[in-house]
Formats: C-alpha cells, structure tokens, sequence
C-alpha cells in the first residue's frame, strides 16, 4: 500500500554550536520545540542549511539523534544522509531508519562535478539497499545536477526513491520533473528548497518545500503555504513578496547560512560561532545586516525594533539598500563577464 | 492623462523569406492577418524572434511598414528599435512613431557585455528623448542585462519608458522588479518572454508576455492567458505543462527560431530560407523536428498527423525524446565542466 | 603558390570621433601614421577594439577607406568584414579587396549563439565565395565560439581561410587548434587576441597577435614579440608581466575599450567622444583610471607623470589597486554564485 | 633560516582498491616504488586525484601512512589535509606532520562556495596554527577560488604558508600571482595543477605542477620539466603536444579520475574498483577509452599495442575521435546556451 505523499514544508534546520565550536544540545532542543510550535511540517537536518559538511560522519549522527529525541513522534523527519561514498552513504541510511525517521534525503555526489550516468549509477546503488524512503536532493549550484532524465529514470526503477528536493527555483524545470515521473509515479513528491519561488511553484505543481526561511519566520511560510493551497492568491503573492526581500537579505549579504543564523538569533536563540571562521570585515557586516534584519522582522511583528528604531517605511528602505547590493554587484560581474575573468 | 499599461500577448512575428532571401512581403500580410484573427494581442517585429539582426537598417523598418499597413490599427505594434548606436536607435523611433506604433522595445547593448552603469547611460538618452513609448528589452543570455536597479533608476526618471520585457524567465527576479517599480509607476507593465513560466509570471504579477510560441499556437497562448487571468488554475496549469513540451521541442532542437520557422509552415505558411545558411546535418534535424512537431501540433487539432501517422501516445513519445536529448545534452555538460573545459 | 603566412602583431585599431560624433578623420590618420612609425607589422580597422558593432556599415567601409588611404601600403591590412548575413559581409569583402587588403577577418555570428554546425554553414558559404583570403575570428565571450572540429574542418576545406585569430586565452585551446590543423595546412596562421598570455602563446606555436595594448604601446608588443621569438625569454618575461599590470588596467576598470582610449589620449591623441553614451560614474572612474595609466606608462617612459607626480614604487601602488579592485569583485561573484544569482 | 622552495612534479597519486572497496595496500606500496624508480620529483596523497573526499577520515590517515611508510625519505611528500572544519583540518595537519611529510596542501573550503573573506578567515586560522608548511590549494572548478589578493594577503601574514597549487590552468592568472607574492616572498612556490599548459606555465615563471598525468606517464613529465627548464624548447613543445592529446583521453572522455586509473592499469597496476559506482553505460565507455590509451601509450612505448593492433597513424586517428566528441559537445553546450539551459 503506498503511504502518503510528503507534503508541506519541512525546516531545514540550522544548528546551535556553543562556544567551544562543539554542538549546544540544549539550544537544539529548545529550537526544535519552538518550530513545532509555530506549525512547521516536518525537520530537516543535515541539510545544507545545517552545515551537513562541516560536521564529523559522528556528529552528523548525534545531531539527527538530538532531533529525532526531541520531535518525540510530533512531525516527521527528512534526514540528510549524503556521507563519503556509497557504503557510508547507506550506513547511515541504516541508523537514520533506525532513528524512526520517516525518510532521508541524500545529495548528489559533489566537489567532483560528475554526468548524469554516474549520478544514476550512484543513486541506483542506494535506491536497491536502502531501508528507508529516500529523497533526492538536487542543488546544482553546490553540486552535481540530477536531469530530468535521470529523475525519470530512478523514480521508475526504485519504490524507495519518494520524492525530489530541488533547490535550482527553476519553474520550468519544475514542470519537466512533474510531467516525466509523476504518470508513473503518483506517489512521487516535488520539494522545492528556493524560498523566493514558493508560491509559484506550489501553483504549477509542487507538494511542499524544504526552505531555510522557516527556520527564522515558520509563521509565515505556513501561512503563505496555506494561503496559496487554499487559493487566496492576492494575500499569498503579498505574502511572497515580504518572503523574497527577507529572503534575499539572508542570502545575499552574507556567506550561506550566516544570514539566516543572525535571523535566528533575533528570534530568541543563541546559535552561536559557525563553524566557518570569518574575518573582521564579514563580522562587521554581519552586525550592519543584523540590523537591516532586525528591523524586517519587527515589520512583521515578529521582533521589536533595534534600539535606535528603524528608518519610516524601513522595508522600503531595507529594499533600496539591497537593491544597491545587488547593482553594484551586477555592475562587477558584468565588467569581469565582459572582460573574460568570468 | 496615464496611457493604459500594455498588457497581453504581443507576438514576436517570425519574417518570411522569398528563395532569393529577400523579405516576403505578401506571405507575411498573410501571416499578420492570420495572426489577428487568431486572437493575439499586439504584434512585435524586429524581436529577437524576428531575426532583427540579420536584416539591415533599411530592411527592419520595412519590414515594421508593411505589418504597420497590414494591421491597419487591428491590434497594437510594438516594434523592436534597436540599431548601433543611440543615435541610430532614435531615428527608428521618430519612424516607428510616424508609423503609429503604440511603443517601441529597445534591447539593451549587445557583442559588448556592459555593466549596468553603461546600461543606464544609453537608456537615459534613449527615454530622454524618445518621440514614443520605450519598452526595455532584457535577454541576458543574448544581451548586456538590466538589472533591477537599473530598471527601478530608469522607470523613476523617465515617464516614456512605460515597459519591461524580459526573457530570462526567471520568477524572483520578475517579482523584485514589480516590487522596484510599481510603487512609483503603476503605469508600469512587466512582460516576460520565456513562454514556459508564462503562467506562473502571470501569477506573479506580470501583465502578459512577448511570446515566440504565439506566433504558432495563437490559440493556446491566449487561451492561457485567459485561463490564468480568470484563476482557472487546473485548466490553465495543464495548457502550460503542454505548452512547456511544445516550446521546447521548438527551442532546443533547432538554431533558434528555426524550430518556430518550421512550426509556423506546419500551420500553413511558407517562411522560406533562414538568413543564416544550415549545414546538411541541421538540414536532416529539421526533418526529423518538423515530424515531431506535427505530432505535437496535430495532438491538440492545430494540424493533421504526419503521412504515416504518430506513435500512439504520441505526446508522451516526444517527450521521450525530448527527454533523451536533454540527458544526452546535460551529460556533455557536465563532462565538460567536471574537466574545466566550460 | 602558398603565400607567406600572416605573422606578428595586427594593431586593432581605435577609432577617433569628433565631438558631434562623427569619424575623426585628420585624427586616425595621424594615429595611423604614428603606429607604423612605431613598428607595428599591420593594422586591423572594424575589430572589437574598432567598436564595428557601433558603427553603421557605411562608416565601417569609410573607416578602411581611411586607413588603406593612409597606409598606402606600408603594412599590411587585415580588415574586419562583419556585417548582418552572409550576402552583406560578402559584400563587404569584395570592397575591401578592392582597397587592397592583405585579408579580412570575420567574427563568428554574434547576439544569437550557435553551435558548431551553423557556425562551419556560415563561413563555408564565406569560404566558398570570398574573392579575399579570410581570418576567422573567435571571441567565445562576445560571439559564438569556433571549436577545434570546427577550424579544422574549415581549414581542410577552404583554401582562402588563411588564419584563426583567438580571443580566448586558452593555451592548451592553442595547442589543440594548432595541432589539429596545421598538418594539413602548413600556411595557416595563428594570432592570439590576449594580450595577457602574449609571450606564451607565441612559445608554443603562435604566429602573432592582434593585441588591443599595440594601439597604445606599440614599441611594447613590438618588443616583446621580438625578444620572444629570437628566445631571450628572461626579458621577454619581464616585459610580458609588465604588459600584463597594463592590460588589466585598461580592461577591467572601464567599459571595453574605453581604457584604451584613454590609454591612448595619453600618447598624444584626442581620440574624443565614444559612440557608447557614459553616466557621470563612469566620467568619475575613467578620470581615475586615466592617472593610474598615466603613471603605469610614466614608469615606461612613454609619458610624463601627472601633475602632482605619481606615488613613489607607483607600479607596486597601481598593483595593489588593481588588486584591491579584483578582490572586491571577485568576492561579489562568488558571493552571487553562493547564492545562485550566477 | 628559509627552506628552499618546491619544485618539480609532485605526483597526485591514485589509490588502489581491493575488489571489496578497500585500499589494496600491496598494490599501493608497488605504485609508489614505480613512481619513484621513474624520476617523479614527490608524491601527493590526497590530492583530487587521489579522490580524497571518497574516502573516511581515518582512511585518508592510513593513505598517508602508507606512502610515507614505503617512501622511506626516498622523495618529499605532499599530503593533502582538509577536513570538515579548521579544527579536524589542523588535527590532520599534525598527524601528517608526524609522519615526516614536508608539507601538506589543503585545498579551499568547498560545496559552499565562500568568498575570499571567507577564505582567507579559513586559511589564516590554519596559517596561524600549523605545526607544518601549507601549500594552498586553488581549484575554482570544484571548490571556493583563492583569489590573488587573498594569496597575497596570506603570503604575506603567515610564514608556514610556502606555496600555492593552482588547477586553473590560466597563465595570466599565474602571471598576476607571481607578481603579487614574489616580491615579498621569494621562497614561495607556485605549482600548476593544470598538465595541458605545463610547459608555458614554467617558462612563465612557475615552479613545477602537481599532474595527474605524472601517475601515468611519470617519465614524460619528467622530461618535458627538464627540457623545458634547460630551455630546450623545440623538444619541449613536441612533448607538451603530445601530453595535451594524452591529457584529454584520460580527462574528457570518463568521470574524472577514472580515465587515469584506467591508464595506469595500461601500466602493469591493479587499481581495482572506483569508489562512485559506474553504470553499464559508463563501463563500456570505459573499455573503449582503454583501448584509444593503449594506442596513444604504445606511440610512446610505454605499453605494447592491444590485441589487434592501433589504426596506422594511431595518434593522428585518437586525435579524430577526440575531436569529434569535443565537437558534439561543445555543439550542444552552445545550443542550450543559445536556449537558456545554462
């Protein structure tokens, strides 16, 4: 009997590290009651939200564990299990199952850029051993692309592979995907992890999305998903809009996922020292977009202002200072795409 | 007194060519009438479409006369002005203007990749004085881009550029620009040219599309258009998932606008020769593609099947196919990148 | 009877205007005069340092008019002959034969970008019809790219194909063309268009270049080619780091090829306004830039120092801008990569 | 008292695999004795070609171990080192230390793409706290690029930082490093990763590579490092060709580096199974490539020709192939960038 296809959005999660870089087990705790709480669907750990990488194969392990203890049954967890190679890879699968975690998600093979075949060859060796429903995860700005074709391909041939997460916030090659397996596969789920397309994407088709926003905001991707399903348009696309200009502060004025850690702490944790050091100059403009953050959040309700308050029509504001970002920034990249560096 | 924002389906009309490579003149007063009466909203000559490029100065603007004699006022023109420089580009507009064209689209610098600073400048002499109506042209993957900074500056400064048309098909940027622009120019319209997210670009926000299909399918665009503007969302996601098959087996199996070349013969028309010579081997491709869209076309009542039929479940075939070419494709890419050489 | 293949350093030419706009002509023909005064082995009006794509296809044919005029035979002149399709630019070759060119060169079909196939359709044709021996321009960052296939298919086929000048920077894309072609056709030529990896690709196997820098140091390139080619590589090195600090100065701080002009101004011309319009920020950076070049061709003797002199090590300083400068886009591009914007 | 700085090619070393997927320690140890009776200047476990990231933690110490153990002091050993954090990355650092390696490399932060703030904060943390000589490892094709002022800045900060890796391949870009870091650093070594350009890389200044090559063909570097720094360059460049031709069999024509341990089998090894799993597709693929590299090998004399004898003027023949799978390629990346796929 097929079960239920996943549905709705689960939080990638972030995770606390204490002072001594090493994981803050009580903070993580209290983050994931405080999710739940505000209605979020289901977990995400080891994600790329969650550093997967940074972390040792031990750790990744104790931080599913964490989650999973905490959760105690309230939503299901999509476990990310992507190791070393396939044998880890399936290893972990095994302990994640164990966990009673209602699936994992596993990234294409990455640092080697690899074509489609090896991608197939990868996840068929998982599709045939794993012990637990397996979502592919496809973020081809961090590593290798799974193709429709390959999706196709594997969705056909292994019962275990349930769903995609994708992360390119592409719209048509979200319709590819839909139109290639779900004839075959009605069961299949399409996740997509780029926040800035949510509502779209949910409207062509899409099941839910693993987006790092509701990690900082969970009301209001709950909210924009409900809105959108229901087909309250007006208010979804309003809805949309906030979550692209906070959505775009988080991402784009710091190293991915510090943005979206400062958020975290406005809302009342303590996530502490990433595990990526940063030099004086990001720490200085981390403080300058906590700020700009601080005061979205407070537009929404969400936080109170920063002491000092925030500028008359901040998010307006807000706005036209990242749209310098972003000017000064197409202006550099054209002048090095124009003159071959890029 | 604000003019009505533009809004609709303005085809990008494809030019007919006569043996000897000269333009058509009598099949494309055939293709104008067609195209009206089939529903589109305006027309767009000398877009990208159109071959602009590869018609000198004198045949562009005789190519905007005769579609401007032809319509006679039917629908709207909107007609592509760009020439080298900016002064050439405004002495097309002073004609275009003569011509009665409601607007002129204007795309931005191209050879040269110029940085938005330069963008800026050559639009400010553009809006500053233009005798008509401007409508920037943004096709990154063709053009120096416009970026939202740039569009919000020049929305700001200059009431006779009252339009966007862009083709990078991507759905944030589309709602940061109507987040940029709209609070100060609701007279401003968004149009986008990539025909496989037009509805959800219409979901968005957007106004309506230049799109290269409807000079094809007129039908099915405007039957989208509608659909999706009157929230009819299950009929109209369906019309798009068909439509993103159509498009691209029109656009990623030929030189573009070959594949739209070949389309538009199957609905009656006789487009003639490229400007742009073909190889022996793109000449049998094109045989192949043009049976494949037959079945397609054929597939929704635009055509008859083929002599000797389509494969049953024909649609689901090409796809197939489609789906082949683009593993085959994505899998060469990824060679290439994974070795360093892209 | 084979002649001789093209070797050395083609100077591509700026070309002044006048404050209305229009062709300097008393100006380029002093220009002219003063290249040949300094060495350079020929010239090569309409190429991307020309500006051709902004000027009308009457002032291309004028500009060569001028340039053959002046030259009267000294050097040799390669003369680019792009124009919108295959009956113009063929056109344009016959006229340039008839002002005596030594060849002309042809860019690959630009805006729209073609694969391979299409790009062998448009030079067999050139190939096939040319009454002038042709060379074929590949500028992958501004044009469709010519491959190794490619090249070499044309280069078995048409015996007035004489030449590939590359703008790419490849090296090991050097090789490859070199080692594809040159078994079958001894006279063919090789000419590197970056300036950046001159001393390199002449070591192994180039013939010359076509190098924006020549219009402004001639004595320079002049200098190095020759030190390359009789193997005083310790030298050549030396001048060919210097070119490299000079190059990048003039190609990454402004809109191509307005560094060169004002490189170029500083030589002793009034090369006046470009056809491309400047915002009052680019009027500030290339003030900027114009005294760092000056001091960069101080050091060489080519000029005087600015007024108020130039910072003592002024090189190492202008280095380290140029660094600074580097740094700071190229953080921007990877922070955008990160993030997808790429 | 400064140490005298690398140079020569120091041979990113394969890794050979039992058929249970562990390391085949014997075949290990005979590959290192092999490499060393055949003039490679030093070894470098861990490397990409090693396929570093395949492996656990634990088996990247024994890897390192291993080498060590057989070397013997015979020649210096390179080990790569990044871990998932600075902290694991300097525990690495140490160990290796131990074991008496005269430097490690390590390579940038990589799945995240950072910035150079980011990765300097990454390096300075390490530069700061090595109890061993780092050599930076820039790879922008797989991991974060270490842009020039960033190596620059760490140059010149931290003494235990003695050497740059650069896999990029570009010579300008080489250039611009040597001039920023040489001044204050004379002991710092620059080494290319790139063996297509390995030849104009040394005469450009560099210092020696790390060429996957060298594990296949350890004779043939070597020499074409010899001729080359004794300035015979005739000899030199005929040898550089014929390495670019093996160069791209082994890398362009399987998922890297399974093209090279493929072709050290050819050599008399056993380098078993790949960790990434292959597809039947993959393994035919694979086969064929085996026999193009037993020719191309034989022209040399490195291997007897395979049964049935190489094509007559073999080399010139794989050349063909070559060619034609790069024209195919390079055909259908134009097209989808001509349509916007990538």
């Amino acid at each position: 009997m097929a079960r239920e296809r996943l549905r709705g959005i689960f939080t990638p999660n972030l995770v606390p590290c204490r002072g001594d870089g090493l994981i803050d087990e009580h903070e993580l705790r209290r983050y994931v009651d405080w999710l739940i709480e505000r209605g979020v669907h289901g977990l995400y750990p080891n994600g790329s939200t969650g550093e997967f990488t940074r972390f040792t194969p031990e750790e990744r392990r104790r931080i599913v564990e964490i989650i999973a203890d905490q959760t105690a049954g309230r939503v299901p967890i999509l476990a990310g299990a992507a190791e070393a190679n396939v044998r880890e890879t399936l290893s972990a699968c095994e302990y994640y199952a164990g966990l009673g975690c209602r699936a994992v998600a596993i990234v294409a093979p990455f640092y080697y850029k690899l074509g489609p075949e090896a991608v197939y060859a990868y996840f068929k060796e998982i599709g045939r051993n794993t012990p637990i429903d397996v979502t592919l995860y496809n973020i081809p700005m961090f590593a290798s692309p799974i193709d429709v074709a390959t999706i196709q391909r594997l969705a056909d041939e292994f019962p275990r592979i349930v769903a995609i997460k994708d992360s390119s916030g592409d719209l048509p090659h979200m319709i590819r995907m839909i139109q290639a397996v779900r004839p075959n596969r009605p069961d299949f789920s399409f996740l997509t992890g780029w926040d800035a397309a949510l509502m779209p994407m949910l409207l062509v088709g899409c099941d839910g999305g693993t987006n790092a926003s509701s990690g900082v905001v969970p009301e209001l991707t709950r909210r924009l998903y409900e809105l959108t399903t229901a087909g309250q348009l007006d208010e979804a696309r309003q809805l949309q809009y906030d979550l692209v200009t906070l959505f775009d502060a988080m991402l784009y004025t710091a190293e991915f996922p510090e943005g979206f850690r400062a958020a975290a702490n406005l809302r009342g944790f303590d996530l502490g020292v990433s595990r990526q050091p940063m030099s004086e100059n990001q720490k200085t403009d981390l403080g300058t977009l906590s700020r700009t953050l601080q005061c979205l959040l407070a537009g929404h309700g969400f936080t109170d202002q920063p002491v000092g308050g925030c500028p008359v029509g901040e998010s307006v504001e807000a706005g036209v200072d990242l749209a310098e970002v972003r000017r000064i920034a197409s202006e550099v990249v054209t002048e090095l795409k124009r003159s071959g560096m890029l």
